[in-house]
């Protein structure tokens, strides 16, 4: 027989094997509070469910160009005029299968076989995965609470040779975000070193105080990803989009139509409308906000004390060192005893995650209030 | 400024380039005969439009297990079972974004980088394009009209060391089918010298005398790619599946998560309803019967009569020797002068395809007459 190729030996994303043991018990007839997945709760805007609807009575769903639909990317471009007051013009636009395909092209467009990419742990564990199954090299940079969790221009100094710089702000797991200077900071280090800098942006407008500063603001030329997943509660329609910096543009639409012929078109009928219910969208963000409270006030209480400062998504980061040293097990445990699914560290964090465990608080308040209560009594 | 990768530069999915040239063309105002896309001409089925409009109304479209639903899985294990009498457990059914995303979680759990891998020219460009940029050395099997334009046993002995070989029947673009021999004979011979096979089934169903033979009927840890885009007239939907050999069941659920999450979720419910739209998906074929008629009479009347046998899928692909050594200017000319759209084959064979085109005829019977007689008037 044939052996699996090395590349395929990548790690697991944790939090589908912990959505896995969720759904087993909920088959069971047990109950189960979800703070594991980074999903809203809530369907997509009324205005996106209207127009897939439209679009299934009079489109025939067939391929769009490689890039997306026009009407799509122009849609995207205002955005980047209505809320950064930057002017993208849709040539540097790809609409994609959600974030997921566009790091796809990002990472092949963007950085040979055998390059060095950094990026913060914690951190969205796909990176890292799709990464070394890309055969490019993952840089950790072991990031901390007095950064906010985020990259540093003295981190990156001392990175050794880079090609490539991701960073994610707000962050998923710890829900932390860089400010103009900080942001700033980063992409002019990667502009005076020759490096390549990939801006995750999916949790752009969840955000509690601050506003999200997009790269693009200090760097026209970064690749930003971004989707339509969180803000619009659209996880299940794969759908978002890139920024490309222009030099990445023949490259990502003949890697785009090899790798993906298009986006899914139903979907990009629907996105093309949510734009219109940012209202609806904010009717979101409010509730994240009360639960965010519910979490920071009632997790002390419950005895999880250190926790990464939630200035945006929809995630609370708790140090869980002084309960547990194997937060696999941890969060194992939580579930079997307390029917509260969540994601154990590691899947964010390889080398430090054992102690330490993600709260999403995207789910309903109740549900949030309920979960504080029983990690309180079982802690 | 940092370089983009030398990956990325693969070539284009060509087709999707003429797809532009039409789209541009009726954007002007000019009329266009579609015989360069490969897609049907029809919406999906009515049950599954109505099982997504339920969807819709029910559902709140949030992520899936990585591998896909389990009521789609067990619908497609079923379709062994009721197609090929062949017995394939959910735990091997990996539903996918598409064909396209199998292929990509086929090539990075199979091939390590460097492996070389088999496959017949003229062929789909995707295999080619998204080896090369996964690291994949592309070993091409020049086919020849007498063998149907498949592999053979004799030229994989000639290929020198394999890691793997791909197959399609009905093959893109010739439509020419592996009968259960020729495809024994290919499993049989990667089994005996440890070559893993890679079967791409997505034409099947569509067929006009034989019936499509699966790679699993003769070698049960076969992977297998197939899809709902052309069969169920599906592609804008981008959803499909995989049979997973045993030992890469693992491998791919663990990239798959990383890199998709899971395929689109209202496609997922769509396609469930599909197998039971069997009559629907039947007229299609029935069409594609009268269309292929009309091409294999009245292309060569127009002076094409170098065609490939056209057993499966909807494509001719033609030699037009006789008229052109550079296919790309003659499609161009072809579209410019008649409003015909159709793909150079180049696209499918880069070391012979200048002399060769495809025309898909899964549009209009009406299309089809159409274009033959202004083919012939053009000629």
């Amino acid at each position: 027989m044939p052996r699996p190729a090395s590349r395929g030996n990548v790690d697991p994303f944790i939090v589908m094997q912990v959505m896995s043991a969720a759904a087993e018990r909920e088959a069971a007839g047990g109950d189960v509070l979800h703070l594991e997945v980074g999903q809203p709760s809530t369907p997509a805007p009324k205005g996106v469910l209207d127009a897939a609807r439209a679009a299934l009575d009079t489109d025939k769903i067939g391929y769009t160009l490689a890039l997306g639909m026009p009407a799509l990317r122009e849609r995207i471009s205002a955005h980047y005029r209505d809320w950064y007051g930057v002017d993208v013009p849709i040539e540097r636009i790809a609409v994609t299968t959600g974030s997921s395909s566009g790091f796809t092209l990002a990472f092949l467009s963007a950085f040979e076989h055998g390059a060095r990419v950094a990026l913060a742990s914690p951190g969205y564990p796909a990176y890292r995965n799709i990464l070394k199954a890309l055969g490019v090299e993952v840089v950790d940079l072991l990031t901390e609470a007095a950064d906010r969790f985020q990259p540093t221009v003295a981190r990156l100094d001392k990175a050794g040779p880079l090609d490539g710089v991701i960073v994610a702000s707000p962050s998923n797991p710890t829900g932390t975000m860089l400010g103009e200077d900080g942001m700033t900071a980063i992409t002019e280090w990667c502009r005076s070193n020759d490096v390549r800098m990939i801006s995750d942006e999916i949790y752009h407008g969840i955000n509690f105080g601050q506003r999200s500063v997009s790269a693009l603001e200090s760097d026209p030329n970064a690749l930003v990803i971004n989707s339509f997943s969180k803000y619009f509660s659209m996880t299940g329609w794969r759908i978002g989009w890139m920024v490309v910096p222009p030099d990445l543009i023949g490259p990502v639409e003949r890697l785009a139509s090899n790798f993906f012929i298009s986006a899914p078109t139903l979907s990009q009928f629907a996105a093309t409308a949510a734009f219109d219910c940012i209202e609806e969208a904010q009717e979101n963000v409010a509730r994240y906000a009360r639960n965010r409270e519910i979490l920071l006030n009632d997790l002390p209480a419950a005895g999880l004390d250190d926790l990464a400062p939630a200035d945006g998504a929809f995630y609370i980061y708790a140090n869980v060192a002084k309960y547990t040293n194997d937060s696999v097990e941890f969060c194992r445990r939580i579930l079997a005893e307390t029917g509260i699914a969540c994601t154990p560290g590691i899947d964010f964090d390889p080398s430090r995650g054992h102690a330490s465990i993600r709260f999403s608080f995207a789910g309903s308040s109740d549900d949030m209030a309920e979960a504080c209560k029983r990690l309180k009594a079982w802690l």
